[in-house]
């Protein structure tokens, strides 16, 4: 990988990219999480779009500049919906995005991730230790959407993943690590305060999918979505020190948040 | 249509009557919104359900003032369910309003949408510059959910959908005007932070529900609802400039919203 | 029933437990509330799920402390997903939560209530006054989600269904009703704001799904979630009348709940 300091830099201008141009970001997400999403996307600067009829997800993915794939409230129907989606965007070379949420919980979602991860050529996969490592065949604990226990540390689950299924895994938890096929960086950016409000996984997916339409390189897009929603989160919490409060501030702050600020908070040590 | 003026008294009596009567709105919704469309109308004195199952819309809206009809996360099945509702509104007299979400952006919107303002009378046809003028017929581009642009000006999308469709149009955006067979009124209130928030447009629906709900004259329900979600935005603006924060002030100022506040800051002009 | 004092000891010492614990509550729920309620029991001290594929709900609930059902935006897809968990629940002695929101507005909504009742062991049935004087057979109208008006009172209506279904009945609104085959228990705590907000019933039926999840005894749960939520409630209305800033207050106050503010702060009166 390229040393952190250029791909901070790199992610900084992306920021400024997002708001220029306002990427469309098609989400196939969530219930929990569609309204929080959308404010985050359209908070970073992004244009958020959820929509999950066959009938339209094609030629709506099209007009996107990514595609972010949730599977948090998952259904058989949703899951066809995702694939017709996915098949489009790499059919027309726009950045898939998933999310395997609760994968290790239930069969369901872990044999819907693999099958996803094998019928869409997804550029990254971002989930806790414990989705992670289920999906590249690391033993491990998911109970309900929460990573209990896993038989690596996170680094090792983003390099196994990487290589496993030839993409740019992100493991986020107690330290947030990009993987892919050359290496790792580490993400210290980020606030305990976050981890007590539902969906701030679900955001920073969301998220690197603003990035991701907005540049080609990978890590740089989930660089530039962990490092700016970490340092808007580090920001809240000077605000806010209580859940309620502090995601209304949370939200302020992805507004407000800067390329200087990432240039000048982003820690990132590569490995 | 009648002098601006009285129509503004007019609009303020109603807010008035929503608060003493508190009418039912039934909303057949869209999954980001309906949190914040519940809280919506709760806070302008309506009192909304949800319901989307075939088996039970026609028995829930003939309770409901009105039907708000809101194709944002359409799928077919739902689309099914609107048009039961629809059509058992009509047979009541129910109002119903229609919100077109991401007209023009897929066929599947614009078909199911024509389909809709087809199969149902519709009372109050709501949305933006390119989804509307995608429904008249005039061309025009939209993005997910997002107009970018439109071979017309909002007042001419909007007198030619209401003529042709035969209902009241409302168009939102820099501009927002109400159109019938008799004229167009422009509606001057609002903050543009209005538009850094997701479901800003389907809370204007939602509220134009609850205004459709206690008074007959559409044209009134349409300013009633856009003079007086726009002036609680304008009062939310002078708390909060940041959209988290911003968000948070407009349900308070929605819920302090006063038939005096319509009265005195409603900006209208008949044209 | 046991004197009150002893069971808000119990129903403290039970909020402890959640915290320490961390039980996963299974949530079948609607859309309007699903953000409202994950945080909700983020903030208690739980681990929410929320999952409804029939694929996957048997498996899930197996991993939970407690299911809770509400039929908020039903469908018949949904309800057999329920009737599925609840009897896999059942199978494994964990406690399920009814929420039978908008019971008597429509025939679906009252028969899928019953259906429920008899095809799932509930534990705690917990409604308005209108919902569950419907399905225990007492004459009552209710509009949408409303109880308009119901021919007993809250603890007739309670000890009724209680009874009828050989369950804890919990019958919310102007007073807050716990009933068993053995007596009834008033709950006075809690602020008119929290009507003002959409959701707050679902909010408790989730919460007592918490408690429920820690604490064998049903009433002990129905009461330190009733007494736990309005005293948060009463607390946030110390910071904020206004029902935007009111709802982020009361997400902080449940996230700052403590053993000793139920002890303190619990208005329970036994019958």
């Amino acid at each position: 990988m390229e040393p952190a300091r250029q791909q901070i830099a790199s992610a900084a201008a992306v920021l400024t990219r997002i708001r220029e141009q306002r990427p469309l970001v098609h989400n196939i997400t969530n219930f929990v999480v569609m309204n929080d999403t959308a404010n985050a996307l359209m908070h970073i600067g992004a244009a958020p779009v959820m929509a999950h009829a066959p009938e339209e997800v094609e030629e709506m993915v099209a007009l996107a500049g990514a595609l972010v794939l949730n599977i948090g409230t998952l259904s058989r129907e949703w899951l066809g919906a995702m694939i017709i989606a996915g098949r489009a965007a790499n059919a027309r070379n726009i950045p898939v995005i998933l999310d395997p949420v609760g994968a290790g919980a239930t069969r369901f979602r872990t044999e819907s991730s693999l099958r996803l991860l094998e019928a869409v050529n997804v550029q990254i996969l971002r989930g806790n230790p414990g989705e992670i490592a289920t999906l590249a065949g690391i033993s491990a604990q998911v109970r309900g959407v929460d990573s209990v226990a896993a038989a690596a540390g996170s680094r090792e689950i983003a390099r196994t993943a990487a290589a496993k299924f030839g993409l740019t895994a992100v493991v986020t938890g107690a330290e947030d690590v990009i993987a892919d096929e050359r290496g790792s960086l580490l993400v210290g950016n980020g606030h305990p305060l976050m981890a007590e409000l539902t969906g701030t996984g679900c955001m920073a997916s969301a998220l690197i999918g603003a990035f991701a339409a907005a540049n080609a390189d990978p890590v740089v897009s989930a660089l530039g979505a962990l490092a700016g929603f970490g340092i808007a989160g580090e920001k809240a919490a000077v605000k806010a020190m209580v859940p309620g409060s502090f995601r209304v501030a949370l939200m302020d702050e992805l507004y407000l948040l800067t390329a200087e600020d990432i240039l000048a908070g982003a820690r990132v040590a590569g490995e």
